[in-house]
């Protein structure tokens, strides 16, 4: 299926409640633990979400309109948000997800995007030249490797507990490929 | 982490408001594809939670606690929804997995479990013996596990339009392995 704009900002939208719906509230045990060294935490993956609506995903699009293939965008830092979540609770990032979400879809909004824009091009700094609607795709996507990225973090809480089950759980066979 | 109630029934109580939340109203094109012959689309999904609601879990509660292991659990069927949905909205469906968790869920409070009893056993026709601990932390895992399965197949839908980016989606990695 091809980009489709409305699709993707109908998508957009509703992560923030979903995570909501999903965590807020919800035992620590689930939402603070994650699979083992160097991997994330549920808690972990909200604050990494908001680092993107700040950092990526609109400054992204900007620089594709004003610059094209001049500038490459900034590499995305995939550990800020060890430094940005500390001392704040899961309720204040879910709260924080989703007002920065709702400001960047304010934003893309405002840019009546036309057909002829979404194949404008900028330059990803290790992927080269990419299209506009190659990103508006990628953080509809990026949102979606992180609810499967939570789902199996959760899952494997609970990897002994379900006992023989296991092998009929898909989620306790993934390798992780989207920590 | 050990088998825990109240963390079981946390996580049970929120999937409703979790899929309402991702699915409805949202583009058909995210809700009715899904990823190739003989795969489920997240319309599907949804019916299959209706019927392991209907048949499986609390059905295989009572059996424990009733006939432990002197007679085996019935077989789940994992493709009645294609009967059972039809005809239906996803709204519908949406509305009925919500009734029918809420009501196996206040059954399930209603049975005042202590320590000793998630110890007691019953048959599974394929896996033999298990526990009635290891049905209720299955019973959770199993909505991981399709959480994990709809996020995968709704970004299946943007496999080519995310152009290079793809390699960078651990989501796009997964190999159907809960489906």
């Amino acid at each position: 299926m091809e980009h489709n704009l409305p699709d993707t900002i109908a998508l957009l939208t509703r992560t923030p409640a979903v995570l909501d719906a999903l965590l807020r509230d919800l035992p620590e045990r689930w939402t603070l633990r994650n699979e083992g060294d160097s991997t994330w935490s549920a808690f972990d993956v909200v604050g990494h979400l908001i680092h993107g609506e700040r950092t990526d995903w609109m400054p992204r699009v900007r620089m594709i309109l004003h610059f094209g293939e001049a500038k490459a965008f900034e590499p995305f830092d995939r550990w800020a948000q060890q430094r940005e979540s500390q001392g704040k609770s899961l309720g204040q990032l879910l709260d924080e997800f989703a007002r920065t979400r709702s400001e960047s879809l304010g934003e893309l909004r405002a840019l009546n995007l036309r057909q002829e824009d979404f194949g404008r091009r900028g330059r990803h700094p290790a992927l080269g030249a990419v299209t506009l609607s190659e990103l508006l795709a990628t953080w509809a996507a990026h949102d979606l490797t992180h609810l499967h990225q939570i789902s199996r973090i959760m899952a494997h809480q609970y990897r002994e507990a379900v006992g023989p089950w296991s092998k009929y759980l898909g989620v306790l066979q993934c390798a992780g490929h989207s920590s």
